[in-house]
């Protein structure tokens, strides 16, 4: 009765009920459910947490999960194991089923090759639409996907697709070469993930073939895959702009998190110091008007949003494509554009404020063109560092908002000081 | 012959070839093409960019083409529209078209509603497999999806589920009842697209029924359309972090840019004000220890990078909805310990470069203290913020990083100020 009420749920709302068991009611989960159960509750757990289950069941057992999971997840699991597990629960296993797992271990991580599966439908060309049918009737229980059948030719080449769409409509006594549409849109096998994500999204697909070089089809990529893979890339560019170099996790406990921050926190320290240092050659000039202290939090603050600002936005319009070749160009110029709009704005702000506050319209005005100067460099440096960074192939999301920001803060102050310094005698 | 070769390509591909078009090659395009060709082409223009393309036609067949499109996107276009134009477009198109429209027009944006289709494949459960079949061969051509068919009782209301495989599969005399499943995973019509998206995720659908508050089938949500909504989302949690209150596109000219940022530049800007009139509140203190001044970067700095870090963790932790009721209370606990260990690590660091490299262990220690209680308090504000953002149903992914960091400017100038006024006779 518990075996059957507890089918009853979705795999999902069974993962999410089995997540939160003791460790003797898990090992009697194990016990009264098949291992195609366990295996499709397992797909729905995140991989961080998965270990742990894998360890305690009995690994034959556990290795009969794995064998009658989709073979993408079931290779997902496997990379989290340990080496010398992997290998004992590939040796048990039947050898079939670990044949098609070892063929997949060996891609490398955010690849095409790594989120494909080789659970697929293909079909021949020569082949008639009821004959199809049938293929799809056999299959069916076990690929991952029966909405796509791809055609090969002799040399296992993909040169056709067919949707399950097509396939229905279709006379029963047509074909395959006469309904499938040879427009293939395909991706390399070593093809970044991101990037597979973007092309799902924009030709709505609900998978997509992946080849070698040479046209063979070596697998699908699922829709299901992609969307964890979007925020999986969505969660690692958000936690990058805020200087948090791993994504951290909820059961995370203070010294894992401390120990993901602080490398960043650690480099921005010293770059502080740097700035500190900088000041300080600025000292006989803060001597003799104090009161320029009291704005450096002002105008590195306001250096520091700004070319955040301007980063965030040309990391994302780097990320999703919308800049061709020229457009980067179009960026740099709308970007002074908008450094020097925004900074004139503030500016002039700035100097009424100060000049209504203080009563010293030099004040005002020395910070006011300082919060000027500072925006349009910083604005220019915020789009200009990630550019840059796509030029040489490094993916500009790496670019994290507290690196820029700092940058920024030692920009600001040498204008400020700079300035300052130079027209000192307007301010004693 | 161009005709051919065009509808040869996909239609994203169609549109990406039409965008880059002048004027009259366009109109040139509209001739040659059937509304339902437009139309498809149409589907994969971004939204932004549609309007001038339904102006430019020819109103008859501009309204043609949005009755053959899918209806949610022919919605989605009429939303871009002035209202004048829709009323128009209405008017001419033929009823059915319109009346099908109609009813998604007045959805609240991101909502169930918004994004639903009415284009989907119903059935009775006292149908046959084999009428079933038929069924959907007569709707393929226009349903969004046809791999879920979703059963009705007499009164419109959704009792079960069957996907197209299970339909396959199954002897063509069963009866839809004894094949369909009963565990139906439901969206409500005003639920929040984001929530959508994750629920989508989760349990790995290619299509959610979307239902009003009495189980009555109003619509379903493609998978297609979740991608394009969880990438809209990404892209405005991240903007939002940056401090751009609204997501920019790779046409806005500067003046746009400029208007979009300028909002919390103004903000940041009077609080950086409030900021610098703190610091005038010690102006005897620094007067005394003018060598003060120059860690303000620093400590700030310092100050607003952590907090940053522990917002993003905070918010991204609470999207994903990783965090349950004590999930919060415990991630407050962990980021208090996080505070404390960065904070030591770093207040050691800086304590001992600075004894070194000025030969004062007070100012050392002064700066050093303050760097720890700062990152304490900072960690704490990161994280503190959005919890109780989210407590009172506000999206915490509104709070900004810029906003943060200027909270924890003001913060780590107090600390650091009040410090050294209270410690005066270590530093003189
Ligand atoms: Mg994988
Ligand atoms: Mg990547
Ligand atoms: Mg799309
Ligand atoms: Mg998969
Ligand atoms: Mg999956
Ligand atoms: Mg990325
Ligand atoms: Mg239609
Ligand atoms: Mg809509
Ligand atoms: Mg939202
Ligand atoms: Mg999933
Ligand atoms: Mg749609
Ligand atoms: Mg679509
Ligand atoms: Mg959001």
């Amino acid at each position: 009765q518990f075996r059957f009420e507890f089918l009853d749920m979705h795999p999902y709302d069974q993962a999410m009920f089995f997540m939160e068991q003791p460790k003797d009611s898990r090992m009697q989960i194990y016990s009264y459910l098949s291992p195609e159960e366990i295996g499709e509750l397992m797909e729905s757990i995140e991989l961080e947490d998965i270990e742990v289950f894998f360890a305690e069941m009995d690994p034959r057992f556990a290795s009969m999960v794995l064998a009658e999971m989709a073979v993408d997840n079931a290779v997902d699991i496997l990379n989290e194991l340990d080496k010398d597990q992997v290998v004992s629960f590939l040796t048990i296993m039947d050898k079939e089923a670990a044949d098609e797992i070892k063929q997949l271990l060996h891609y490398e991580e955010k690849t095409a090759g790594s989120i494909m599966t080789t659970e697929f439908v293909a079909l021949y060309q020569t082949q008639t639409a009821k004959e199809a049918m049938q293929r799809l009737k056999d299959r069916a229980p076990d690929a991952e996907t029966i909405y796509y059948l791809y055609i090969l030719d002799d040399d296992k080449r993909l040169v056709g697709v067919l949707s399950l769409r097509d396939l229905i409509i279709a006379d029963e006594n047509m074909r395959i070469q006469e309904i499938m549409s040879e427009k293939i849109v395909t991706v390399s096998v070593a093809k970044d993930q991101e990037e597979i994500a973007q092309m799902m999204r924009d030709y709505d697909f609900l998978a997509l073939p992946v080849v070698d070089f040479q046209d063979h089809l070596l697998g699908i990529i699922t829709v299901d895959d992609i969307m964890d893979v979007m925020e999986e890339e969505a969660s690692e560019d958000y936690s990058r702009l805020a200087g948090v170099s791993e994504v951290e996790r909820s059961d995370d406990n203070a010294f894992i998190s401390a120990k993901k921050r602080l490398p960043w926190l650690i480099i921005l320290l010293f770059l502080g110091m740097f700035t500190a240092s900088l000041i300080g050659r600025f000292e006989e000039t803060l001597d003799q008007v104090a009161v320029l202290a009291i704005f450096i939090p002002l105008i590195a603050g306001m250096a520091g949003n700004t070319g955040t600002q301007a980063l965030a936005v040309a990391v994302r319009g780097l990320a999703t494509g919308e800049y061709g070749k020229q457009g980067k160009t179009k960026l740099m110029i709308r970007e002074a554009g908008t450094g020097l709009i925004t900074g004139t704005v503030c500016g002039i702000v700035i100097t009424v404020v100060i000049y209504l506050w203080k009563g010293d319209i030099f004040l005002g005005l020395l910070v006011g063109i300082s919060i000027m100067a500072t925006l349009i460099v910083a604005t220019l440096a915020g789009s200009l560092i990630p550019i840059i960074m796509d030029r040489f192939k490094i993916d500009p999301a790496v670019a994290s908002g507290p690196f820029i920001t700092t940058i920024n803060d030692i920009i600001s102050i040498l204008i400020y000081f700079g300035m300052a310094t130079a027209f000192m005698n307007f301010l004693i």
